[in-house]
């Protein structure tokens, strides 16, 4: 920690309504007196050559000395010769584990009212690997990479949430029966790992009839780990259970205790600087963090201030169907610490 | 046709419940005097080298001159050396497009009542190709492969079958953010044949924002056409939508106008031969077939006599929370034809 003896925090507020909602958290955590002060960055408006990205090599370097950030969202700039703001964090920082608690919010209602799980998602291989290629004409194929030592790491990680939130069963999702080779061996590590929970409970689900029981029964789930590209599909699908990713929280993990929390909804630019944007999942997210730091006690007093918000209905972003500003809403959530 | 003027078609009965279902069928069609006589073909005991499945050559042969075939559910029996029954019918007759209407059954109650939609999966290669490999020890990697013959001709089905059926969308769904080069193929490849159909409004969705979209509000979509993993997960969600796999239907279009029906749901061995499976799925892609057939009348009469039997609701199999035999289910649809 810094000479002012608080926690210094990476603060990336990110494009569109980044600002706005990054703004409301500030002045939560002022409120409820969060000892974290902000090291703030911002995206650069050229490509800076050491991260190929405008994701600054300043803003990496900020991640790594304080090993906690937590980011708005961001858009990356259409054109050539960069790569996307968000792969270039996952990558440089090497966030290996994507983790999104998902619960059914008390008072806001959706088809679904008995949700309560957490994705767990590989964050760095899969079919994330950029290897592509043309073969002949008409004949394109991109490489699936499952390695080792990073369905380990995930799994390991899975675990060792789901036994640190007093969870009881970790789900591994796959489809081994296809793909027997890289999802064989990510099962394969996943048992492995198991092995040294007998206390967790471990079952394997092909993707399939994961998503078809998630639709049906989302209450038969409670922690689940999977492949990168089911982790991008099943999260968001769970969020849409609860009604959408301005609602959920999201925290990456990466080697070396590094921990990036991120709002994993779009800029959306069309409502951007008008003080309308919805800060929930960006709230969340930074309670995710605050949680990874051990600071529980300020963690869950936010989480339940922004839930008893929520729940009362009296102020509410467009987004959720209310007439608030983020302002507004803001200050009910301050109104509740 | 063949001597008795009477539309032959091949029948597998399968496994587990297959026979008890197919039985159903049977009976419905004949009461409904649908111009076609069984061709029927069993899974084979031992592996047919010609065919390195269970799946004899014979049964294989029998669809291609029929050109028109329904199948039970097969289990693809344990053991080294032989290929998937499925993925063996899939490849051998060149069953290129997997087509799963998708509709909330009326009077059956899910958190859903307002999905009307048809998948159409590319079924025969992306992530299915086979081809995997170990690069190094604990390094493994999957090969997705994706033709613009393959995505044109589904494409070509897609556009085809949404004119046919009179539906005003198609969404192509897919990854190419991170997929350039093979989901880029695939969508280039549906953009060419949305060209020729002007009438018909084309949209591309990905595959993580669809499944939000799915759950959250399932009546934004109409047809929708991807490569074959999407296709997998995302007819499973959609029928999590409606009730599961017991309820829907699912048919194969193949080169040379092949269409095979099936059943997509399992064998059940835990209640085969007691009587008490559900047929529906059967049945329905029974119709499917017969609309493929281009005999409506027919088709829409069954189609009719099961919705209603499910709708009044006082004979429903177990699966749907009734208590009645297979046999009294048939009987009830065979007395409102
Ligand atoms: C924007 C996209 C590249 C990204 C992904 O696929 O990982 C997003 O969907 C996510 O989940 O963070
Ligand atoms: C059993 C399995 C190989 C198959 C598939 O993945 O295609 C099944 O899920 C299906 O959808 O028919």
């Amino acid at each position: 920690s810094s000479s002012s003896g608080l926690i210094p925090v990476t603060l990336f507020p990110g494009d569109g309504i980044g600002p706005e909602i990054a703004e409301s958290v500030k002045q939560v955590f002022t409120a409820a007196e969060v000892p974290i002060e902000w090291e703030e960055h911002f995206v650069g408006t050229e490509v800076d050559p050491r991260t190929q990205s405008f994701v600054t090599w300043e803003s990496l370097e900020s991640v790594r000395r304080n090993k906690v950030g937590l980011k708005g969202p961001m858009a990356t700039p259409i054109g050539k010769g960069h790569r996307s703001l968000n792969l270039t964090l996952r990558k440089e920082l090497n966030l290996y584990a994507n983790v999104r608690p998902c619960y059914s919010l008390p008072g806001y209602k959706t088809r679904y009212d008995d949700v309560n799980l957490v994705t767990i998602r590989e964050n760095t291989e899969g079919e994330y690997s950029g290897l592509e290629h043309q073969v002949v004409r008409g004949v394109v194929e991109s490489l699936k990479i499952i390695t080792r030592q990073a369905s380990l790491r995930v799994a390991e990680y899975a675990f060792y949430y789901a036994k640190a939130h007093g969870r009881d069963r970790v789900s591994a999702i796959h489809k081994a029966n296809i793909m027997q080779k890289t999802d064989g061996l990510f099962l394969k590590c996943c048992r492995e790992v198991a092995e040294k929970y007998p206390e967790i409970k471990y079952e394997e689900v092909v993707i399939d009839n994961c998503c078809m029981m998630l639709v049906k029964n989302p209450a038969l789930f409670d922690v689940l780990v999977m492949p990168n590209l089911y982790g991008d599909i099943i999260s968001d699908l769970c969020a849409g259970l609860i009604g959408g990713l301005g609602l959920t929280p999201s925290l990456n993990i990466g080697e070396g205790g590094i921990a990036l929390a991120e709002a994993v909804h779009g800029s959306a630019p069309d409502i951007a600087g008008k003080n309308l944007a919805n800060p929930t999942a960006l709230l969340l997210s930074a309670v995710s963090m605050l949680h990874h730091l051990n600071l529980n006690e300020k963690g869950d007093k936010i989480q339940e201030a922004v839930l008893k918000t929520i729940a009362e209905g009296k102020y509410r972003t467009g987004d959720l169907g209310g007439s608030s500003t983020t302002t507004e809403f803001t200050k009910a959530i301050i109104d509740h610490l």
